[in-house]
């Protein structure tokens, strides 16, 4: 039997985070799709957000801890805010090691995203 | 002297549309970057607003009408507000040809957010 006391606890919610959808160019987003796509795409719309998140994206080796990315000019707890969001959004993966949270993007979604955007060369528009 | 009523406004802003930046994996977002991206994902972050961008998108030919895209489920002047607002992010061009205004994604504009989500394979992180 085993010990409920040793059980480890995801950190991450076990939803699906891999999305969707073909390029924007080649066929009409469904509501449904809308609606992920658009919560995905809210997450890098403040300013600082994005910043963060680039600062986990660029940072050697894809991962940062708080420590490494707090430098935007605003608060600890506005810093740890945006980070929930970017998590919550599925753009970003965190894991606790000792003190410190470690922050990964998370490629399947941000590929998504892309790959949403990915259109033809300006030409063919 | 010119006379102030006969100076034509740009409809939209003079100032360049074709952006910015490395994929966010290679290089932190400058704040003033980060600022002229998100504000570009701000316009892909309602839902209503989404779906109206990729039934442009994939709009036979890469243009469309307000006819075309209008059946969103939301009232017309809330579907002309949204595509004044892509208009305004840059992610949208119009051209007005008799009574309809036609509209067409800017391919620069999201080829640039696209390259910005453009993240190494998987494996890579």
């Amino acid at each position: 039997m085993s010990n409920p006391m040793t059980v480890e606890v995801p950190v991450l919610p076990a939803g699906p985070v891999t999305p969707c959808c073909a390029p924007i160019t080649s066929a009409e987003l469904s509501p449904a799709d809308a609606a992920k796509m658009a919560a995905m795409f809210k997450a890098l719309s403040d300013p600082v957000r994005l910043r963060l998140f680039s600062k986990v994206a660029s940072h050697p080796a894809g991962e940062a801890c708080v420590c490494d990315v707090a430098d935007v000019g605003v608060s600890q707890p506005t810093v740890s805010h945006h980070l929930k969001k970017l998590r919550e959004a599925g753009l970003l993966t965190s894991q606790r090691r000792g003190t410190w949270v470690y922050y990964r993007v998370e490629p399947s979604v941000v590929a998504a995203m892309s790959a949403l955007l990915d259109t033809p060369a300006a030409g063919a528009f």
